[in-house]
């Protein structure tokens, strides 16, 4: 499937995305689906997404938004982690792919997550035996370089005490988060594209760069290269979650700058160039689907998107008509790939 | 001089402070004169100052800004550090306090700073003949978490080197530079009002907080606590040097932040409710003047500032009538100490 100036791939996910509602669900979503086979569908609106009613509404709003691109990408739709019943897990089951967890306080819109992981026991032993995996925000709300490190222990906990639960750490941003994967056989990870490139360095190493500003904050040179090693080995437990976070410009700049790094636009060129720098691009299907296929037997639109080692620059910015306008990662630069146009 | 409601301050001094040129000279100049008796004026200006002359001149358009505060506030100049010949430094000598040594590239206005400290032997040799301190950025072009560390190596190289040569080691953030400060006779610091409160946590733990953005960036909540516990105890090597850095708002909010906290306008009442806080008022005064008058045989305006307990509120914003707007370290917040009117 690959050649030295095309590549084929073949249903790419992402497994950890955030579309937003109203006018920036309008304005995002087509980007996504565009290019994506499927995506798992963040829960943390507001209010947060913990009924099955709101999940449906929700999905058709997703829907909606893509337009005709919604006969080949499929939502993936999470409910936010709460104590849940077993009536309402097994009733939500047929339109669910996950619930995912935040400790209460980490990110945007995480007022409504936990405070303790013994409260959520009983759910996560619901979960366990109706076969729904857990995806987590794996962070304290410790210093921040650390919370991650701080959180692992929880995991170990969570992987030790569910044997069968399906434990996604998402997000990984540290070479300790990936020790665990070869430790805890019911432990997997999602990685964004951006925490394979960039450092703590390129956010605040020189000029402040507020659209670099995530959650996790990007780490150190070491905890970089070794996620970008593992996604170029196409570690069989490490799955792509862009973790594409759209805020309004005028959120992502001035006093108080909102987290989160909008890659959607540009994720499959992006890795593709990145891949194809590290001379691993016969890797980059396992990593943008067939990992994360196999591990949560998921069955997406058959779609196959074609990338060509072309110059492309990525936008500016995308804006609709009433002026809400979101600045993408790596805005006004050129890549060395792009997406084949529509034949 | 410490009642439990009001606090004088003799002879308070900023022993680094920057003050920019043109029209943000004249909007914050002012600031710092009307409270301090003297500061060490910073020398990297767009060309930075490396000749008499325009040390004179810049020094002549610092009086000029504060007005009749002049009287009473000494601008104690600095050089850019190059390399420089004797007849130059013996020249500039009575009207120079220091030479600053930026390393290349590590802050605002660095392009010109040294590239290999061995370049600097000659000039560091002459400087200590002459009795003329040298002030340091000490930071490397590392990850951005450790150039001060990385810097250290070079701070003993050059305190063995030069033992006689006054080295003080710029706006230190980490308590391994302040444990140097007991294995050099030679080696003295400045610490900032911001890197004795704020940790990495208070620029990017919660939203993204541009305004906190400086260089050094602030580290780990162990060394802020260092930090602070030193100059709590009123540590004899340890100096206040600010490191108050105007940018304009439009520099600091939007793509690409510059570095720098602008904390000039409540740089004293700031520290009053600091030290108050930790019941160590009576250390202020060395902290904030004898110190330095000490370590440099300093002879500023006699001049006292009274400070009260009573309740301000740190202004939104600093403004000119052409627009230039300025936001300050902790705008808009409430502290717990302001400085007396005058009488």
């Amino acid at each position: 499937m690959t050649s030295p100036d095309s590549l084929k791939l073949h249903r790419p996910l992402d497994m950890h995305l955030h579309l937003r509602d109203g006018a920036m669900l309008q304005l995002v979503a087509p980007l996504s689906a565009a290019s994506l086979a499927a995506a798992v569908i963040m829960p943390n609106l507001v209010p947060p997404i913990t009924s099955l009613e709101q999940l449906l509404a929700y999905r058709q709003r997703i829907l909606e938004a893509v337009g005709p691109l919604a006969a080949s990408f499929q939502p993936l739709m999470t409910l936010f982690f709460q104590p849940y019943s077993h009536a309402l897990l097994a009733a939500a089951q047929p339109h669910l792919f996950a619930l995912k967890l935040y400790p209460h306080g980490v990110t945007t819109n995480s007022d409504s997550g936990i405070h303790h992981i013994q409260a959520a026991e009983p759910t996560l032993a619901l979960m366990q035996d109706l076969g729904i995996p857990l995806l987590v925000h794996g962070e304290t709300t410790g210093f921040v370089l650390d919370r991650e490190a701080q959180f692992l222990a929880t995991y170990q906990h969570l992987a030790t005490r569910f044997p069968r639960l399906r434990i996604v750490m998402e997000h990984i941003t540290t070479a300790a988060a990936l020790s665990l994967l070869d430790r805890f056989e019911n432990l997997f990870a999602t990685v964004t594209a951006h925490h394979l490139v960039i450092t703590l360095d390129d956010v605040l190493g020189g000029l402040l760069q507020p659209h670099l500003f995530c959650k996790p904050i990007a780490k150190r040179p070491q905890d970089r290269d070794a996620l970008l090693a593992a996604a170029l080995a196409a570690h069989p437990k490490l799955m792509l979650g862009s973790d594409s976070a759209p805020h309004p410009q005028h959120a992502k700049e001035g006093c108080g700058c909102a987290a989160g790094v909008f890659s959607a636009p540009l994720l499959l060129p992006r890795l593709a160039q990145l891949f194809d720098h590290h001379g691993a691009l016969p890797h980059l299907q396992a990593f943008v689907s067939d990992h994360a296929i196999r591990i949560h037997r998921l069955n997406p639109p058959d779609k196959t998107i074609t990338l060509l080692r072309q110059p492309w620059t990525v936008p500016a910015s995308y804006q609709d008509a009433s002026g809400l306008r979101v600045i993408p990662w790596e805005a006004g630069q050129q890549l060395s790939w792009q997406i084949a146009p529509p034949t």
